[in-house]
């Protein structure tokens, strides 16, 4: 028997027990071995992964240390008499070898390994095995079962509603906050929209990012329920619900390893929809030559992906293909894009209109799941929400329930990027503005990234400013900078001008 | 600046850092998304993965932890002033990336990646990653970039020798330890072989594990020059030389995954010869329904890729395809693994006859590298060293000159599995068996294993033992009991007995 103590260290999500390398229940040579072991003590064995510790001040041969994920699961107090044995083996972990191999996964197995990574019986690197090994092909039925999978035993019910709509984007394309001028118009016309937003994960900023700049977004699921009552919408970081953890353990590895497969982040979204109770969903996906998705016919195949789930879910996608082949909006980082989305809410003359526009579409498309509404008539009605004042009424009301937060300031490093010759902007790069953003320091500090003055199409002279970048501490500034100096993400075309 | 604090955790080749929650360079929402940074204050920077410290008697705020790899590599005292930022972006982590979605990496990207691996820029999750991607494909000439890559700065230079031999196997058949008989008698034959062995990634033992049970191996490079100079052969745990040291942090990776493809098998093998000076090496190719290469034509394959290697690079390699079907010997683990081969080197009478002939017939292709030997008499030459007493006494030599082990007990926890119908061995299914013998604790502890009393083509009467199970603690005697409930690995033929 071993005494157990807390060693306040925070993991990613990953259990850890610390072990004296003369701990007296095992030998040294064992250690050098064995990996992961089970705690018996509790109400339930704790997996968790071994280290060896070589200083008695930090944990004692006698004692065992477990980091702070594994002893809030543990729930004992320090001190307390437990005792180790190696791990049984994973079974679901053989699943994952089978497709390395190239094999398709049944139901059962994503199951197994859904039910094995909420348990916390998979090592982050035993995710990452996962998320690579089905990363490079999975068929529509195994996205099916993960969706399933990811889904868990909790489910928020809206027993007063008769459709819970909600919203959300593939990504691939800088700016493009949409989703929090939608939920305004949806918000205001009136249907529930729980909107689930995440954080970045490989882009400049998540919708949870954007909206973290404006109002609080720790909103669990009675303060949800209660917010969707009162205003009609609400955007909560997902991470601060209980639902669809499983989620949640994945896309730590994801954000680590900033990879983020396609059907993956389907069976993600999907799952995550269902699990808050969303009936009616729109989805936009958006197509460009240096987007995520990169072809209409690999959008289309998409697209008939998620409409198969869907179905099979009882969930009603309307999923749409939009363009994607440039930046939306002019701010990309979060602060930046909160101002573009507060511009288009006030109706401000100089508001993005690209994104304006988008999102005046994709709310249209939304606002038609109403049975009430006539067909073809929900662009219409959101422009009069938008124009008449009745969506930034709606956000205010939004905002103030959520808890309004301390706006992040914007980073005060800055760099104007020039037009190196004068003619027309032929294209902008998704990938390289999104990856100088990043370096930058967008999506770890909110009040960093690029603001784009041109767009493609817009004329400029030599030595006019295209962008800025906006950096928060010297050394992001230092990595944006060098990687301006390669290549700036913008083309332009001097033929013809 | 923070003052560097040593925190004696081994986080199995991962670097560490650890930081309090308050500290005061770097704000708490900026720690939630940070994960990897560059420390600087010692000779060059030092990337670590940073796990957030809620105990300031663990790291104070004005403090940065490093753990035992990071504090190591920083080279600095305790107190030391030191800086850290966020982590440049690790650039070959892109190929990783493009191996994901079916690309061909060039031999500058396997490079980068090695020398990214090397400098502990991966996290043991990134180079999980790495493997997972490149083991479902890999082109003849990737898996040449990939071992040139893996072979590292360092070569054992071997200037008084010719001709440097070696022997390896590639696994998949339990027992099977014919290397160490190998050793003995082309020791005693005069050839040097300095052997490099590994332990066990998911197999009982590896030939390193068995031979630790009759001798030290932790030998340096200046040891093992003086031991080939003095008993022409050596067995060292490649582990305790300093050559190809990536492939170290690779076989940490994928012991806890349990993972270990074919292709980075075949490149860590041809690496570390390459790194250890060696000339002409025979491999051991075995094909059985339930070994790790299941069919003649994926044998072939790798023969043939083991060929193209080993001649780009300059190495002289006999791969040679062996009957795989069932387990070789009756010894499985490190103990009874080492019993075996000392009852061959002393011409015992119940030495496994299979163990025995194998062992010779490799022995005499190592020997044919002498081109001093006339074609076609290795086996005999192996076979008159073997009886005339003269490998024993080699092995004698070399387990004296490299310190002889306090040999570990075997497993006192014994269940003897008995056939439950009369009739004749049938098959032995290698990877049920490998299984069983995993769950009882080999290679954790040497001295668990599985003792085979029958072999395939063996009459059994009904009760008669197959093999016994030895345990050196409950919980692996447990596991391995509920394993061998369902499925014993022998399969047994009633027809015609």
């Amino acid at each position: 028997m071993l005494g157990l103590k807390h060693v306040a260290v925070n993991s990613f999500n990953e259990n850890i027990a610390y072990i004296h390398r003369d701990c007296a229940d095992f030998q040294a040579d064992d250690i050098k071995i064995l990996t992961k072991v089970e705690v018996y003590g509790g109400a339930e064995p704790v997996y968790a992964f071994l280290q060896v510790v070589d200083d008695a001040k930090l944990v004692k041969p006698t004692e065992l240390g477990l980091n702070t994920e594994a002893f809030r699961q543990i729930n004992l107090p320090e001190g307390a008499k437990i005792s180790i044995a190696p791990a049984q083996p994973v079974p679901s972990l053989a699943a994952i070898k089978r497709k390395i191999t190239g094999n398709i996964l049944s139901g059962g197995e994503y199951s197994s390994i859904i039910n094995d990574i909420a348990a916390h019986r998979y090592s982050n690197m035993d995710i990452a095995s996962f998320l690579v090994a089905s990363g490079s092909f999975m068929t529509a039925s195994e996205v099916l079962a993960l969706t399933e999978a990811m889904i868990g035993e909790d489910v928020i019910r809206w027993d007063d509603e008769s459709i819970v709509v909600d919203f959300h984007c593939f990504g691939g394309v800088p700016g493009n906050k949409t989703d929090i001028v939608i939920a305004a118009i949806v918000a205001a016309y009136g249907l529930p929209m729980p909107r689930t937003a995440g954080r970045s994960l490989t882009s400049c900023a998540g919708v949870a990012d954007t909206f973290a700049v404006l109002a609080n977004v720790d909103i669990d699921e009675d303060k949800l329920r209660a917010l969707v009552k009162e205003n009609r919408a609400a955007i909560t970081d997902f991470n601060s619900l209980s639902i669809a953890s499983t989620g949640k353990i994945i896309s730590t590895v994801e954000r680590q390893l900033g990879i983020m497969q396609l059907q993956h982040l389907a069976a993600s979204i999907l799952s995550i929809k269902l699990a808050a109770g969303v009936t009616h969903l729109v989805l936009d996906i958006p197509v460009g030559p240096n987007s995520r998705i990169r072809s209409t016919n690999e959008a289309m195949r998409l697209r008939k992906l998620l409409e198969y789930v869907g179905d099979m879910l009882s969930l009603e996608i309307d999923a749409v293909i939009t363009d994607g082949s440039e930046p939306i909006g002019n701010g990309i980082g979060a602060v930046l894009e909160a101002r573009d989305v507060m511009k288009i809410l006030r109706n401000k003359p100089d508001a993005p209109q690209d994104l304006l526009e988008k999102s005046l579409f994709l709310a249209g498309r939304v606002l038609e799941f109403d049975p009430k509404l006539r067909g073809g008539q929900g662009y219409a009605v959101a422009k009069e929400i938008l124009t008449s004042g009745r969506a930034l009424e709606a956000m205010n009301r939004i905002i103030f329930a959520q808890g309004k937060a301390p706006q992040p300031q914007l980073g005060h490093l800055t760099r104007d990027i020039v037009a190196n010759r004068s003619g027309v902007v032929q294209s902008i790069n998704n990938e390289r503005i999104n990856k100088i953003g990043v370096l930058a320091g967008a999506s770890q500090y909110p009040g960093a990234g690029l603001d784009l003055l041109k767009k493609v199409g817009d004329t400029v002279e030599q030595g006019e400013t295209l962008y800025r970048i906006h950096a928060v501490n010297s050394n992001n500034f230092a990595f944006a900078n060098s990687a301006v100096d390669g290549n700036n993400g913008y083309e332009i075309n001097t033929k013809g001008y």
